[in-house]
């Protein structure tokens, strides 16, 4: 019978954006005449920089000329595109990774779903509670979830690592077997970064337990501090047992042109001790279910990681970076207590009085017209928090920070 | 344990393609001097039009503006193209479909594949043999393949309905029971097309069996003979038992640039009759494992089919279609016997004095220089053919052509 898949059927609808949707709705009924400021959005808002545009206008005028035209380019992605990551993983980040190890995709979001598909359908997988929702979702959607708990939201088979106040935010390694470990540094939603010390500690937990870690990197250009990895690759050992998922989302400005990557190296060892099951599984997977990025996308991205490139997105990176600054000052000056904001595009604020998410959510938008997101959203950890994101125009940003500083 | 998932390490290595390209290999360094002719080639080798890359180079354009911008999208697809589907199956095929029931993707070959992730593990899968080799691959990576038997290249799970010379290589729905039915017509690789009547069988038994179609009709645009069939929703019926698959590749010229579309009726019944569910589960597995197709690619499918965008690429398809005319008129004038190349790219010759696919694959080669692909690599029903593709320059067409009519 063509029956319905098990795993997808038991997904719960996702509840948190178009729940906030509607409030905002709400809120703009009855009152017409006020303007929504919405620090909700993980989303970009500035333009594709002057190189990038150039590249990816001229790989069109190269498409609509038969001497230059090109059809189904590698699955595994343009080996210029290849090429020009493991340049930038030696360059930024002194980490040496061959370029057949990196597999381009549409986007960190399809990768960090469809790399479950390569593991045992029998693995645990443990998340960051709070985190990006995608991880648990597609663990669910493969069966991998077990049985959902109405109250606390959280599925008996997944082992949730708690970020807390108390751990600034960084979770510690479970202390049960775990065979797929998500990490995402800097966190969405909470903006903390994991320093040396506490990716050693994953890195360590996924050689004994025979784990692999997955990585996610999507805001690493966010990273300022000193010291603070961008990759997991800088974690001695971290080759044979973690795969690192990257984008050009939120540094290129990307999130509509679809492209990232995910590096899935050749030493990166299957629970028998062996390498490069893994990795052939995934060029297997990536050269059955897709079909490669768009090679306009792909010439945007040679341009984002050359010389002026970098130059262009670190800059946009900047300007949300200032965003972050600004709001964080807001927040300082009206006493309340976030972490982020520094070297991530988030900021995370605990609700003050002892109340809910969703609470202060609504307190928020009545008493100033700002549109958060509700830290529950994330996790059962997430509860007594909402998130605040630096996308945004400037002077969108300013004038939601100036009701803030006048109506809070 | 980490362990790799069985269903992707039991999928066989694809063995076709890579052994065409050492075979060809292997000529070239024994005949340094001769050029190798290939109507090998299932890629487009025409520059994309001008009305599509003008609408590609202008959102580019309005992506590096701030003022235009635009970040993540639907991510069932631009409203607009969805609307212009819509539109282009009631103007072209006088079928009446939701735009809410298109899904737009990157690619027919991501769809064929994924799609299965919405039905249960326990699905019997039947596919055209010989076929598109994705719709058996995503099956077997997926768990639901069964055993493989070597010597007949077969699964033991999945059902196989033979398109021989005696059907006009039209299978007819298996005499047992199954779950999702893989159609593909225009058929790669053998050019055939399949009739009303043929098709109406195959509602017939979906329906009967409470089975869904998935129906490819990448190559619909090459269809020029009356009354066949561009979109199974042309059938009466088709629209609670069928998924149409659809691609900007073959006709726009993308298969670098990546697009295409799902049609997953909300009016599709599961196996317990009701409607609804698996278009809501295909919704959930975009939104979960997907984050939508290139804005840039999309800006182009909108032109695509705007009347303008229709006439340009039905003059690639013609020009295509010239390409296969020509070498059906040398292959007649040879005496050889084939079908296709009239409402398809492809044309599906069978081998001569009984030689098996790699036999003439080779004796082609070394007699002219010129390389197909081995009918054998598509399924057992493809031994003792050979695929010829319409893909390439006319020049290399009529060079390839030459030397058929010169040196077989």
């Amino acid at each position: 019978m063509a029956g319905a898949n098990e795993g997808f059927a038991s997904l719960s609808e996702s509840y948190l954006f178009p729940e906030v949707a509607r409030r905002i709705r709400a809120f703009q009924e009855k009152y017409p005449e006020k303007r929504v400021l919405k620090l909700s959005i993980g989303n970009t808002t500035e333009a594709i920089t002057p190189t990038i545009a150039r590249a990816m206008e001229d790989k069109v005028r190269s498409l609509s000329r038969t001497d230059t035209y090109s059809g189904y380019g590698d699955e595994q992605g343009e080996s210029a595109l290849r090429t020009a990551l493991s340049r930038h993983y030696l360059k930024e980040y002194g980490v040496s990774i061959d370029e057949d190890d990196f597999f381009i995709s549409d986007g960190s979001k399809s990768d960090a779903a469809n790399i479950q598909q390569i593991f045992s359908n029998e693995s645990i997988v443990a998340v960051q509670d709070p985190a990006y929702p995608v991880y648990v979702d597609s663990t669910v959607a493969l069966g991998r979830g077990g049985t959902l708990d109405q109250s606390t939201g959280r599925y008996s088979r997944i082992v949730y690592m708690p970020g807390k106040r108390g751990n600034g935010f960084v979770a510690s390694p479970p202390d049960v077997h775990a065979d797929i470990i998500f990490l995402c540094f800097p966190n969405n939603p909470t903006g903390a970064v994991a320093g040396r010390r506490e990716l050693e500690a994953f890195v360590e937990y996924a050689h004994r337990e025979n784990a692999v870690i997955v990585f996610d990197s999507a805001y690493s250009d966010y990273i300022e501090t000193e010291g603070i990895p961008h990759s997991i690759y800088q974690i001695d050992g971290a080759m044979d047992c973690a795969i690192e998922i990257g984008s050009f989302s939120k540094n290129a400005g990307f999130t509509g042109v679809r492209l990232g990557w995910a590096v899935v190296p050749k030493a990166l060892k299957s629970d028998d001790g062996k390498a490069g099951l893994l990795h052939k599984l995934w060029l297997r997977r990536q050269s059955t279910f897709f079909n490669g990025a768009s090679n306009i996308a792909q010439s945007g991205g040679i341009a984002a990681l050359s010389d002026e490139g970098r130059m262009e997105c670190l800059g946009l990176v900047g300007y949300y970076k200032e965003n972050a600054r600004i709001i964080s000052e807001a927040l300082s000056s009206l006493g309340l207590s976030f972490t982020g904001g520094k070297d991530s595009p988030y900021l995370w604020l605990e609700c003050p009085d002892g109340l809910s998410s969703w609470e202060f959510f609504d307190h928020l938008l009545s008493k100033t017209g700002v549109a958060v997101t509700p830290g529950s959203g994330f996790g059962s950890c997430g509860e007594g928090y909402v998130r605040i994101s630096s996308y945004g125009h400037r002077s969108d940003i300013l004038e939601a920070v100036s009701s803030l500083k006048e109506n809070l």
